[in-house]
């Protein structure tokens, strides 16, 4: 698996992604963020270790307590993905009303409309 | 499974990326998108069909050929998506900045650094 699929598989789930915006808010305590989710505490763990794994969120213990935090970087490299294929899709789209354009006046060698 | 899941469930998968990748330059026939990947006609029609499932891509007979096309809507959502949770990220990040200039300038009443 590699670090893409990790990151949008991570993406691919409702509670993975709510924990996602609960921690873009700011780093948090994993029992605060259980809290939030109507789930066995093994199953909501298993959600974060899915996270963890993409690197999306970091973990550590303060004490008696883990705290987590978002780590936007991966967030970044799957939107970075995006926006090329997107952006490849948008030029070819351009060249193609660009080549419209240019047939419709060899359509009128005078210039009028 | 909601939009969203399946639409990052289908970026999950190297092939079905590649698959988007091609489709992203324009549209082709699915025998010569499946040309490029080294597996069994099977387990590629198999990710098309992902793909399908998500609105990524849609496809049509055209004669006796089956033509692909993307359709980028999805992968707006996905970024618009992602898009927001980095800015809520930023604004805190922007937010703390704030705080910490704050601190510092009462640290030094007079103006001095």
């Amino acid at each position: 698996m590699d670090n893409l699929d990790r990151i949008f598989h991570s993406l691919a789930d409702g509670t993975r992604r709510a924990i996602i915006a609960q921690l873009a808010s700011g780093p948090a305590r994993v029992g605060d963020l259980a809290q939030h989710h109507d789930m066995a505490l093994p199953s909501f763990l298993k959600h974060m270790r899915v996270l963890e794994s993409s690197d999306i969120i970091v973990s550590r213990k303060v004490g008696r307590v883990r705290m987590c935090e978002l780590r936007p970087n991966a967030l970044v490299v799957a939107q970075n993905w995006l926006e090329r294929e997107r952006r490849i899709w948008e030029d070819r789209l351009d060249r193609l009303d660009f080549l419209v354009e240019t047939l419709a006046k060899k359509e009128t060698p005078d210039g009028t409309e």
